[in-house]
C-alpha cells in the first residue's frame, strides 16, 4: 500500500540537550491537523548523519510526505542535506540556481562556506516564496525546513499550500466512570469499527467533572456518529457527563 | 560498544493528532539533562503495536535506558505492555503482586478489564513509590511510564533517583558575525576535538545583539575550556560579543 500522510524528523542536538524547547514539532503537528494531513510519527534525533539517514528512510516508508527541521546551513553541524541524499540514494550536488541566490544575498562577503547553502540532493526542487530569499529545499516529497522557528513556519506554509488534506471529524464523550468500568464497551465498539479511531484518556484532576475523556474520530462523519451512538447505548446509564 | 544514555518513545495518537500538546517529552528532556543522562532520541508514535515494537527495539539499540510514555491502562488503546514484551521477545504475564494491588485499589468494583493493569512483560520488576498506588513497571532498563503528566512526572523521579548521571559542562559564545563568516573556524575546532560537541545556531531576531549562538559542551571541563580558547583565537577579532 502506498504510504499516505506525513512523518517528521526534527534534527536537533539543542533540543535533546534541553538547550531549547522544540517549537517546530508542536507547530507542525497543529498545522497538519488543521489542513487534514495525518501525521504518522515524529522523531527527534541528534545532528548525526547515520541516525538522520535511518530516520528519514524510515519516515519515507511510513508516510508520503516527510518534513525535516534543522541542520540546514553552512556550519559543520548542518548535515541534513547530506543525510537526506544518502537516505534517498542520491548524490549531493551544487545547484546553480542556489549559487546565484547565495551570491546575491552575500554580495561582497561571499565565503566558501556560504556556498554550502547551495548544496542539495541531486534532483532537488526549490519552492520560491515571498518574504524570504532562501527557498524551500525539496526532493520528491521530502521537505527540508530550517530549524529557526520563524523560517520553519514561513516555509511550512509554502509547502502546506500545495497539499490537499482531508478534514477529520471528531466527537468527544466525557465520562463520570473510570476506565476499568468502561473498557469492555470501548473495546467492543473499537473492534467493530476499525476505521474509527477511539481514544480513552483518564484524568486525575479532582477539579474536573469527569474521569475519562473518550475521543471518536474518522474522516467519515457518519461513522463517527454511528460509533458515538453505539458507545452511548453500551455505556452504563448516566456515565456520560456530556458530549462535544 | 555497549549503548549508554537514554532514549524515549512517546506513545500518543492524541499528541500526533494535536488533541494535546505533549508535556512529557519536554519534561523528560529537561530532567535527563539536569541529572546528566544524555538523551539519544525521542520518538512520538501512534498507539499501534507494530510501530511501538520497532521504536522500542530501536531505542534499546541506541541507549541503555528506555523510557516509554503512555499506552498504560485497561482500555483497547493501551498496548504498550504488549509492544514492549514483543520488542524484548518476552511473553505477557499477569503479575500476582499487581493483581493484589489492583484488587485493593478497585475494592468491590473490580472488573476483568481492571486486571489488565496487572499484565506485564515476563520478568518485569515493580518499583514502589510513596504517594501513588501504581508502581513503576520496568523490565531490564525499559521504564513504562503512564501518559498522564502528573503520574509520568512522579514515576520519572522514582526512576531518576536510581540513576547515576554525568553532568555536562557548557559554555556559550555569542557572535556578531553570520554563520558563513565563522563556519571555517567552527569546522576546524569541531574536527580537532571530536569529544567536544559544538553547536551553531543562527538567530534572526533584530532585537538581539548577536547573530549566532555557539554552544560548546563536554563532560570534561578542561576540554570545553580548551575548545573555547581555540575558537576565541581563531574567530575574527571583535566577533565574540560575549561568552557565558
Amino acid at each position: 500500500m502506498e504510504p499516505t500522510g506525513a512523518a517528521a524528523v526534527i534534527i536537533g542536538n539543542e533540543v535533546l540537550t534541553a538547550k531549547v524547547v522544540d517549537a517546530n514539532g508542536p507547530h507542525l503537528i497543529r498545522r497538519l491537523r488543521e489542513v487534514g494531513v495525518p501525521l504518522r510519527s515524529l522523531e527527534i534525533v541528534p545532528d548525526e548523519v547515520d541516525v538522520i539517514v535511518e530516520a528519514v528512510a524510515r519516515a519515507r516508508l511510513r508516510a508520503k510526505y516527510v518534513f525535516t527541521s534543522g541542520g540546514i546551513g553552512p556550519t559543520h553541524d548542518d548535515v541534513t542535506v547530506r543525510a537526506v541524499a544518502l537516505a534517498m540514494g542520491r548524490k549531493v550536488v551544487r545547484l546553480p540556481e542556489m549559487v546565484e541566490l547565495v551570491r546575491t544575498k552575500a554580495m561582497d562577503s561571499l565565503t566558501d562556506e556560504a556556498l554550502r547553502l547551495a548544496d542539495a540532493p541531486e534532483g532537488a526542487v526549490l519552492i520560491h516564496q515571498p518574504g524570504i530569499w532562501y527557498p524551500v529545499l525539496t526532493v520528491e516529497d521530502v521537505f527540508m525546513l530550517p530549524g529557526v522557528p520563524q523560517l520553519f513556519r514561513m516555509q511550512l506554509e509554502s509547502v502546506l499550500a500545495r497539499m490537499q488534506g482531508t478534514p477529520v471529524h471528531l466527537r468527544v464523550l466525557y465520562l463520570g466512570l473510570g476506565e476499568s468500568a468502561v473498557a469492555a464497551v470501548l473495546d467492543r465498539v473499537a473492534l467493530d469499527m476499525p476505521h474509527v479511531a477511539i481514544g480513552s484518556y483518564p484524568m486525575f484532576d479532582p477539579a474536573l467533572d469527569y474521569l475519562v475523556k473518550v475521543t471518536v474520530e474518522s474522516v467519515e462523519k457518519a461513522a463517527v456518529e454511528d460509533a458515538v451512538a453505539r458507545l452511548q447505548t453500551g455505556l452504563p446509564a448516566g456515565s456520560v457527563v456530556r458530549t462535544e
